[in-house]
């Protein structure tokens, strides 16, 4: 039992705050021979990192990684697992020294403010502690390696709705989702993003998102029937990530308003003699087990609570007050749960590939 | 690491296949002292049991439970949990029996057939084996006796949806879920429901649902920031559940539509001089972790998979085959999903609740 | 997190108490395709079973165990397992009715009662409740399958010492340990044991015993170098033994009174080309991990608490009392030691070489 | 599961190896409020350091720890644990450069070279890498704030046996521990522990130690019957400490020479009114749970396996070599195993502790 771990053969615990010297994750069970660099690493770092466009927060951190442990460094800097744990750690630099008096006695609603104290009996009020943003740097840093684990993973994410916007599904172009600030795969929806989000910061408000992960080359077979489902640990997985209030699989909620017959997954067998599936309602998985089809999962990201409008609040003492929050913010933290949520994917995925290799020897 | 258990400090394992001898359960960790008898876990057992009207299926089972472990029983039959493993076992009885031939060989489409033999290579195909319906009995048992961990508490839940059709929730009213076939707490949608699923079961058909969760008296503060947070443990349990395909905490999917000034949950003291949310978008969490306002959680399941229109497949030896699922079957597995429900927010919050008093001795 | 689990990949949890309806175990994680009989396991059982010979207690139990799921039978009745949860059960059957009165309310000297009614504040007194030397009827019933999860395996036990009297270890020979009804593999040791246990019994002592388990056939590699460790779990599984104090593998103690020199095992490559250890001071294990020779570990049981002479303790009320334990018991626990230690090895082994292959994918 | 960690509710993860840039230890699940300063832990850390004595290898590492995260921290350095993880990361400087052709290439006897290779197919063999001593230091730091979770708790341990020579146990005094640089409790033992192991390393030898840890102040009731035993804990705990091959519990193995009235330990009422041992054979743990008296526990360490004599082994390419193990090296290893025979108690205590008032509310 862990508060700050997921995963079990592939098991990644991570630790830190906003405003301490550093953060980072421990990979416990990676597999031996397993070959990357730090700039590998980095590349799915930075495109998590604060700061890169207008529309996310302003704090300047280069979130650099180091690889502490668990590996054989080559000349050149190619990195190869021993099996052993891998520590990674990411200084924290843009601590803006500020006055917290006011954040460290009222409550901000949306925050975790008010939670941690009840739980606690104290807290790390500074830039949300343990609940900031800043932790997820540390999933992406095990992403990055979780990726490497299963042979012929392809794990991409997008944001597929803003607000009251949604993209139009029938321009999805994978390609165009590093081209924009917003992680859409749809370039049609680019200006309208723009132009929203643009209301939205402006007017000091914030807005919500919903992200889809697209995961191929996933074996068939892993997973399992009740307990250690695939799209249980994806859920999980998912929702463990700060803000997000709700997950699917395949077609999700959806599927509650569909007859068996609209929902069903017919199956043929291709030119190549191997079983393929006509639809994917299912999102690659039934019974908890991969079929071998793309996994496809969603999930929302509700707006994010710091805002300039003022709410009204409480504070330590038991005192109504009116809370507003300053301070550099994301107007919507959805753009930046993409690569996260990539993240969390790989690394679900990389788990339950060993632990079905280790239960059946069947790869 | 189990595939077959969930929960840390309150924790259930369940064995057991739709058609082998019986099925069951262990509850390791529950506390000492806890007091029930058998009926009433039976009375749980009963809202989930088949046959109790035409839209369940007409296996006949009496899902009579017998505890063999954990407990002193007095004379009148109050059991007393000692802290020990309580074990709980259901006999099966109405095993029709008959000729799985076609069964044991054809992949049925949205079920695991399929996932099933290329993860083990081998299956139980007598009535969906492992992944049957009736594994959640043994669920349910669990269920009754973790509503007692939590001093108060109370776990209710209820169809808010099914297929294209959703209950109106200005006429929610909980005494009613009891008095209809469908457990929906809107008297006025029980004519609706029941002309809807009528026309489905006569067609062969079956159609999806969404449950609605409601649980309060959560004591605040249980849950954990990050990677044991009350919200993902809820989406990890209510995933597991078989046919789940979506879920959501508080106002979920819709969070992704609004901005910080909607979805904000402010706070004032009440009379009594306790902190009071002045909404509840957030569902009851806040940073993983219990606020003490009612937790709201939702799931989407799927249409079930058996229906008696033809549908492509392939069959084990990748032949291309058409299959009818015949057999008795839930046109709406959802309506017996809601005590399944019920019983998985219950353990989740026994467990939390533990985890909680053993860490920080709060409570 | 388990109170009553051990394992994680082969992942075994019982339950169940003396004087209960029933005992029993459930295995998770077992591998598909596994073959086994009841006959099989119960050849495991009978070997444990009380009432075998004067040296063991005349409590009369058939001990018939009966597996309730996860397996595929023939019509001949082999099993073959199906990766779902394998539930066993064995009924109680000799629960001599009696009159628990003074044993409710007394604290039995070396027996767990006080330890538990301070813990639990209740306790299950009835022939020692979860304590009994029962529930590792449980254990045995897991380890006849366990031994057959990793191919080639063979574990055996023997007693090699009875309180002051060791076994010539000169005189080893498997085939004599089945011969005598104290498990020894000396048969020039039979008559001593046998005088002297004879003389402790009529005098309604008790003594202890030693037990060495040797395992052959473990595959090189598994187990891992810190905190899954082989050894440590071995510890772990031995000490989780009612009534073993100590536990030793290879030379164990007695490596504390040798130099660097003397411990060492040397390495040579044999006629087939294989590395080959020229001694086996470390009992197979080096830095946590298999080496492929001949694990060896020892367990020390302390000798059977309940004795005819009376001993001084307290009751629930503390007040001060004189206890002596009547009833069925066995003179030296430790002879029935010997099939549970083998259980045990085989449950660590089958386990660790299931997550070795998970993690590496090498076997 | 994981291979890094130990403990569920006050739960540490390792990571780091003896020539990379640092080492260190997650704790997750420490309880909130507990109060120290980096200077407190340094004690610890300064106790288990190499180079203090000519007894000890001759490496000369600072040591020093820095916590990184899971605080608040005062302007005069007291920390106080937040609940949230525990990171703390100390530096490695001492790796001196050298050419390690021969080490890389050859299996050095008794330590687990040949084992990585066999598992891993490839090893870190820069001073034994993850199998170092110095991981241990991450254990000790991870055991002084163990140390502080149990309000009232003294852990404490010393060397009782060297090679062949024991301790006079009549003249115990705990005062003369940390006079001495074997950390032996008997005085009169100094002058021929030192001139014994001055010989022993002269002749570049080594020899093994036996280390007794006692801890006072362990609450009445943390434990469980059967597989989260105290004492199985403790074993597994001890065990993992590197170059342990043995663990016992109160008499251990002497248990098995004796008869049930000289192993039982009688209670009576003290004149306070409390349950009291007469004797403490037990070591503390009955049934799996404490009671209340101390605990007592001892480990067998082997020789260190670096000597200076010549030994026969193989290479990783099969061929026969002679192997003698050059560097710095502590004659007897044992002797640093104190203070973290007293950090693996602390922890598996907390731990328990956690887990106990979370399933019974008892304290």
């Amino acid at each position: 039992m862990s508060h700050n771990s997921f995963g079990h053969l592939f098991r990644v615990t991570t630790w830190g705050e906003s405003h301490g010297p550093a953060l980072g994750c421990i990979i416990d069970g990676c597999p031996p021979g397993i070959q990357f660099t730090e700039a590998e690493i980095q590349t799915y770092l930075d495109k998590r990192k604060p700061g890169q466009s207008k529309y996310t927060t302003q704090r300047r951190e280069p979130d650099q990684v180091r690889v502490l442990s668990g590996v054989l460094t080559s000349e050149d800097g190619v990195m190869t697992t021993t099996g052993t744990p891998i520590s990674m750690m990411i200084e924290n630099v843009d601590q803006r020294s500020k006055d917290y008096g006011e954040i460290a006695r009222q409550y901000r609603p949306g925050h975790a403010d008010y939670a941690y104290d009840v739980k606690y009996g104290l807290r790390d009020y500074r830039g949300g502690g343990r609940s900031s943003a800043r932790e997820t740097a540390a999933r992406v840093a095990a992403g990055a390696i979780a990726r490497k684990v299963v042979p012929g993973l392809t794990v991409r994410a997008a944001l597929v709705g803003m607000g009251i916007h949604k993209i139009d599904r029938s321009r999805w172009d994978w390609a165009e989702v590093d081209n924009n600030p917003f992680f859409t795969p749809d370039a049609g929806s680019v200006e309208l993003f723009a132009e929203y989000l643009d209301g939205i910061r402006k007017s000091g408000s914030s807005i919500g998102a919903v992200i889809e992960v697209v995961v191929e080359g996933v074996p068939a077979g892993i997973g399992a029937p009740l307990y250690a489902k695939l799209d249980q640990d994806i859920a999980s997985h998912l929702m463990s990530i700060p803000a997000v209030k709700g997950v699917e699989i395949g077609n999700g909620f959806e599927a509650a308003t569909l007859t068996g017959e609209q929902n069903a997954d017919e199956m043929r067998i291709d030119a190549d003699g191997n079983p393929v599936f006509l639809s994917n309602n299912a999102g690659g998985i039934l019974g908890g087990i991969a079929t071998g089809a793309p996994i496809v999962a969603r999930f929302a990201v509700k707006p994010t609570s710091s805002i300039l409008t003022t709410r009204r609040s409480i504070d330590v003492d038991k005192n109504e007050v009116d809370v507003m929050t300053k301070g550099r913010h994301d107007p919507c933290v959805g753009i930046r749960a993409v690569p996260i949520g990539e993240a969390m994917l790989a690394c679900a995925i990389a788990d339950h590939y060993l632990r079905h290799r280790g239960q059946t020897g069947r790869v």
